[in-house]
């Protein structure tokens, strides 16, 4: 396996998903971390860049830096794609440069400001051909890919209708001017039109399309921003049709006193259902009217004969559990396969090419854009 | 402890709902059950009462036959309270005929077919001044009375937000002839203008109130009949508005396959939040953004100091549960303690009157009516 | 169904067991109580049996004039079996002159205060023929008898392990002479030779014989007093071995702060395990080593399949919780259809015949021996 | 952070451990593996150094081959720790060549094959002054340091009782030739006197030992080999005393079907009691008798007032789950810290000696010579 090169934008120190996005991409040895624009303050860059280990001529005081620099390099040695973990608003223009420069993409989400660069990205990935992720964590999850894969082999029967919820507390108090984490989120100019919705309604609504296979067409919310002084929503609470007459509804909230990061999903078809929960994740419940519920559980041999990319997402044996971490690095790991097979000019399977990306992000977007439109506009309905 | 008479009108043989308000009313050794009009066929309610042990002269054909015979007994003798559990559109005219009568009465719920019927009812409980009981069970529950209480002591602050959710998977196929309790309830003549919505979405906003202490001002809803042929909604999302600025979202279901009945409230406040769960009732989990999670278990001394009504509703140690019997049994004992304080004269005191009644009838049939109106009108706002 | 009267010895105002042993006969309207003897003081139980609504000539000062006011009664209107609610040491006395006065018998367990006491009783049920029921809660949860008829359908494979623990925290502290409950629980002479072991300890070493249908043959104890001043042991670690080869560890204690009545056994065979937990006891899981793990729950018609004695015992649909009392009502239940057979010279089918008797009685005091034998001799194995 | 340089012993291709020693080290980006000897067969070992890029010049045919090549780099281009990931029967030699050689080590469990190989290698350790780890993973969860942290700050009080159990299933039935891990694990030669009880009761004990900061002093035990035809104990239930009255009972199966992992333990002091369950690690239950129970969720703000240790081993936040990789990576943290530490002629800390070490080792040694001693000679206690 060709360990591949990393560059970073973002991710200094102290920054909570930089740090995620480096351990998840250590983790199974397939790739290495090489250059990194890692801070708006080219000092503290410099510092992230010695802790990391870096040589410091590949540690960049901006992106831009990083790109040129990486583009001088010969071929073997240069990155072979960026990792972007910079707030929300400046996703947009990193992504598209660092395309148009030629290199592969992983961004955080949500992937852009606004609709309208999210197309503008999707005409670039095109354009360009190359690789693109986005890490929508949760998808990731091998108990989620086989939750989806189940669905798709028609053991729900036709679905009818998806529960989601997504509380949090963390934002329960106004923000504290030295919450580096909070104070971004819940900024405008920098976090986008939505607040919660953004930050973890997108997951929940992602989850919701990923695991049915079908796509949300309208959505009604009623959004509200419950912290006095707080420009962007921290609760929402949405309902929503998807394709073949799903009916759904989401919740989502940050001002949730004590839950820490409960994304929960249900799923109702025709003949069965599924349930399965963020915080004990190796778990997929599966309920039967008319037998005893089912508790799929990761690792076991059982599995394999129902979802090979939960197979292939698995590390340790079943009862040795896995977590956030490893679903996050299971993104890395078909991102990067992805790209070792164009490299190698062979077309990846569609294993590899099982992680979120492109088409991911502008659902994300048109998602967001919807249910501040309904919330905005008195609780109507309106289309993704 | 004086044992009060009961009548019944219906519960006749193979009835659900009948049998457990027998088991509930007789578990506590308060109550005998001495006369009943069991069914519309006079020979199996005559069955029912031998079944019962009853005096065949107490087995009457109808109801109006039961009030006109316990009317001609010497005071003493007669029923002292009628427990009505027949089908929806019967309830009305007969809580109506036996509260002008002059018996106090225990209704099952939704209390009418009609909120105009539920208006008139309202007159004639406090026209009459009798007792009057409404079997909303999942408030009998004594971890749900210290969810109240605690929301009223101010732990969880001013509250935000409540979620409350009710799937059950009975339905899920188109009803069959031979099942009873199906029939009737899917069909409009009998169960009224709504059916999942007036069956359990009744009890999930009921439930949301009592805890809260607050009133839904105004709903949304998305309800929707998914078995083909079926006449009322077997399923339901819905957006709610509370005073004080209160949002929430309620979903109910009888399309769930394998959820039984899977009532779970999450309340949250500035400060707190709490979470109960009907299928293991004995715990209420209260959360704190900044303090380890506390479950509180049924039963135990420290209750006490919070909650006195749930101490009056425990019959057994921490860890020996009690469950759905013994709820539904803690509304007949209160609404029968009020009775014997009534006929003593004296005022009942807010434990005893700590049961179901007239109001949330009243506020149910208006729940099922601003649900209905919304749906049909497109999902807008509709006032409760 | 014959309404059965039921006189109590014990269950005074205040008494923990007696109030259950009521609720539960009552729950179901098959029992009336007639008569008693409910407490050492005669005013005392006046006052009881007036709260009971009883006939105050048939509230007795002593079980001995129960027994012979009883006696003097026409048949039809006598008592058909009494219930023993006292402190342990009096059941033997007591039990044999109901007896052998042509009483049916419900008993608390344990049943004696040694095994020569209880080897007596044996032959007095035997020589009576009369119909004794030990009132064994735990084996009349419907989940435990589909356990055990899942194991007697071989589901499980040959049975190798047993596990099973019943960690109770009311005893941590020295007793406090104001709780009546523990003063007798803890004194040697009104509870035999053990106390952890012979209160909780004897649940756990029936439960695991009823679920495999197997004899502890030898245990091997280690029993411990905990609390300074304690008389009888207040926690204990047991190794045991059964028929056929299995073996076993049983661990019980009341000693463990905040554990309420966590009784909770693992049964595991060749082929597949089970798993039931008393505190949420309508659900078994089912385990495989080769397919996901089963949830089995209480009420649901493919419970039908596998266990008639569970359906039997089943009052409330699917997802509408059972609990203890209606555990307890469930011995009542088939204890008093089997004295209805005999009275109807019909032989009992083994459904009705299935509660917990005389046999299981012999059994826990022998289990009491030999563990206190056991742990007395330096924790050597000793037969049962 | 200086990133150290890993040589490997064992972790070829298709080794379970191995990959998981590999997953762990690097997830943090502080460990490079630069050289190994991965399989006896020098071709395989080849292979997996191509796999993980490796310079061949660094995949060596045997461990002394290793030893011998990189004494000759120079300094700081060899490696500076070897992780030992071999069956049991070659931990010792491989260990003590490796400190002899003057390399620290990461063994994993158990240490040797005998106590008086552990005696001896404990004795290396001292004379060499290296580093010895022993991947007891299970301690190094941060929840089970929190319950350290708790019971060392007296917050259970003294402590009365341990239960631990270790079910796992996947050894249920006769072993099949192809499956390399079980072959070797029930294989005397390899394995070592104890097969269960050396592969898992030895982490049961180490986690009894290690939340309790009290030693084993006896143990009794109930081996059994239920598989015929198998060569070791496969299941085993052990009575237990520790210092300070302390008294237990361990028990761990490899034969208990569709039991995964479920290492569960339990303890209770006089004050209160905790409870910690592998399979969802990011909990910590804490029992108390006058207070509702509580759950301390890994990654919150409140842990850290109670355990340094637990923060320093955190590294996402509440909610977002962390498991078995982790646990294991935070071993090699502190591993790697102290190495850091002393090369920096810096006392490590007592955060960074925070891993299980050589004491650890022997400390496993003799627990299973006690236990196979033990239930040889009939069941009688043996010292540890």
């Amino acid at each position: 396996m060709k360990k591949l090169k990393m560059g970073m934008v973002g991710g200094g120190i102290g920054a909570f998903i930089g740090e995620v996005h480096r351990k998840a991409a250590l983790m199974d040895g397939g790739v290495e971390i090489v250059a990194g624009a890692f801070d708006v303050d080219p000092e503290k860059s410099l510092e992230q860049g010695r802790n990391l280990g870096l040589d410091p001529r590949r540690v960049y005081r901006t992106y831009q830096d990083m790109i040129a620099g990486e583009q001088a390099l010969p071929e073997g040695e240069r990155i072979d794609f960026v990792s972007i973990c910079t707030p929300n608003h400046t996703h947009f223009p990193i992504a598209k440069a660092c395309l148009e420069a030629g290199f592969n993409v992983m961004c955080e989400k949500p992937m852009t400001m606004t609709v309208e660069e999210a197309d503008d990205l999707e005409a670039i990935v095109k354009k360009t051909d190359l690789t693109f992720g986005l890490m929508h964590t949760y998808t990731g999850y091998p108990m989620v890919k086989l939750a989806r894969d189940m669905v798709k082999a028609g053991d729900l029967g036709k679905i009818r209708k998806v529960v989601v919820q997504y509380p949090q507390g963390w934002l329960f108090k106004p923000t504290q001017s030295d919450n580096m984490q909070a104070a971004w989120r819940t900024d405008p100019k920098r976090s986008g039109r939505a607040g919660c919705m953004g930050d973890i309604g997108t997951h929940a609504a992602n989850l919701a399309e990923f695991i049915t296979g079908l796509r949300m067409t309208e959505v009604l919310a009623d959004l509200t921003t419950f912290v006095e002084g707080r420009l962007l929503d921290d609760d929402g609470n949405v309902l929503f049709h998807m394709e073949d007459g799903v009916k759904g509804v989401l919740t989502a909230s940050q001002i949730a006193p004590g839950e820490e990061n409960d994304l929960h999903i249900w799923v109702y078809g025709e003949k069965k259902a599924l349930a399965w929960y963020q915080e004990n994740p190796n778990y997929l419940r599966v309920f039967d009217q008319e037998a005893p519920e089912q508790v799929w559980k990761r690792g076991n041999a059982y599995v394999a004969g129902k979802s090979a990319a939960a197979v292939r997402c698995t590390r340790t044996p079943s009862g040795h559990p896995e977590a956030f971490l490893e679903a996050f690095a299971n993104n890395y790991c078909n991102f990067c396969d992805t790209i070792r097979a164009r490299t190698d000019k062979r077309t990846p399977s569609a294993l590899e090419t099982d992680f979120p990306g492109i088409i991911d992000g502008v659902r994300g977007m048109r998602f967001i854009n919807a249910v501040c439109d309904s919330s905005e506009k008195g609780n109507i309905w309106c289309k993704i």
